[in-house]
């Protein structure tokens, strides 16, 4: 019996954190990671854009076999997860519901931080999640966080400098008291040692590339029609490491040297493609 | 007789400070600016990427009937000049080498830093452009400066201290008796205030969105064949603010808010298109 099939997409790098969270939940199954990084990044683009490059990554990446998807970018989710579903046959997981739903569990005082990219705090995505659950949120955008991921400044003292920016504006303004800070971007889960020094002593961090790779794993165990072969698989072939193949849009020697970082570990197998939109 | 068309192109809202320039030395001329603002930033991409970007948008520019076309995006000229000029049919002029020139002219010790994205500091497209002009450069890519400008830090104590980082290590090893710095990314024209503070007191700056203006100029001065209108026009016809018309790929609204900073004053006749790669 072939391995499962799941399709991981991202704009870029950060959703790679995602599938080091999928990898170490269900290490078993087929990865397929799809890229976009020729055109990234989503967070500062609009709804339109967005949801036509999303559409775009998921049909591409049904069309190589994936049986799942996964949208492991919190813009693409927050302002497209709906179209997204409508434009593929297979079923369709953000990072938000889980995101939030952990977030929900963790705070005691029902006061959550969320920050995020422009794109996504824009569309209250999380804020509406968030309320669902009986959660107050205050949602701060942190434009600055990406590149500076991606410059590799990931413990450096102006990244601490622009996270106290940031953070000390949202945890003021009356939400003293909110004790979860949800990383509403999966490049954040890199900054964890700066966000935990920047915010107060209590405040739990809850990082939606961890929620996402749970959310699948309870599919999975719950053996829906969809992903069924995941759990029916018997364990003799379960053994073994995952298998993962990338696309990606732009360099690919780009996205082995900086996608390292993010993954964790090398990344080998990767393909160039060009969506012709 | 009608105005002579100048077709303008950046990845997004850089090129606004080329049109600004333009718009002082040629008032009298109409403008096409296209920035390809789905896409942006193009400072971290491939060759390939930018090269297919870049020949799209200068196609668009000519359909609309640009008479000459100014790259007005250091990464699109260092990595692309010569596919654009290929793909296009009208006079096209890069932002390189009239920066290199300028830089050449105003350096004594014959010593140059240059400042850009990854993509153009990669290419050494400067640096060969300068050595063309017997002047020894040293190249800094500074990948933070463009997503601060976006942010709007301009005048903020993170974006000083960034700066400094980077020129601080621009300006030793040996290269403290460089006199000029060239901003090779036309988002840094925004940062002068700051770069002045952070380089040597005897260091002049060279801004490459002003020298293809005075490019552009001596070209319309000289009266080359494809841009003998521009100069043909009588004293009467060019009385009268230039008109400009605006084509982005994403959010109209977005780049009417954040180019106004760009250009240093308002933006009208905005229009969005889909370039169906």
């Amino acid at each position: 019996m072939p391995r499962p099939v799941i399709g991981v997409f991202d704009s870029g790098f950060g959703g790679l954190t995602v599938l080091k969270g999928l990898l170490e939940v269900i290490p078993d199954a087929e990865y397929l990671y799809f890229g976009d990084t020729a055109r990234l990044p989503y967070g500062s683009k609009s709804v339109e854009t967005v949801a036509r490059y999303a559409c775009e990554a998921a049909r591409f990446l049904e069309q190589q076999g994936a049986e799942l998807l996964v949208i492991a970018c919190n813009t693409a989710t927050a302002l497209a997860l709906e179209q997204i579903r409508a434009a593929a046959s297979v079923k369709v997981l953000g990072v938000i519901e889980p995101g939030a739903q952990r977030a929900a569990a963790a705070s005691r005082s029902r006061r959550v931080v969320v920050i995020g990219t422009e794109a996504t705090i824009s569309s209250h995505a999380y804020q509406k999640a968030l309320a669902a659950l009986q959660i107050e949120s205050l949602e701060k955008a942190c434009p600055l966080l990406v590149p500076l991921v991606e410059e590799g400044w990931v413990e450096h003292a102006v990244t601490e400098q622009v996270a106290k920016l940031y953070l000390g504006e949202a945890f003021s303004d009356g939400f003293g008291s909110a004790d979860v800070l949800l990383l509403g971007c999966t490049h954040y889960p890199l900054l964890k040692p700066i966000l935990h020094r920047v915010v107060p002593e209590n405040v739990r961090l809850v990082d939606s590339a961890e929620s996402v790779a749970l959310a699948v794993q309870n599919l999975v165990s719950a053996g829906t029609a969809e992903v069924s072969r995941l759990s029916k698989a018997p364990q003799q072939e379960r053994i073994g490491a995952a298998h993962a193949r990338f696309f990606v849009t732009d360099s690919v020697e780009k996205f082995r040297r900086l996608g390292a970082r993010f993954l964790g570990q090398e990344i080998r197998d990767i393909t160039h493609v060009d969506l012709k939109e």
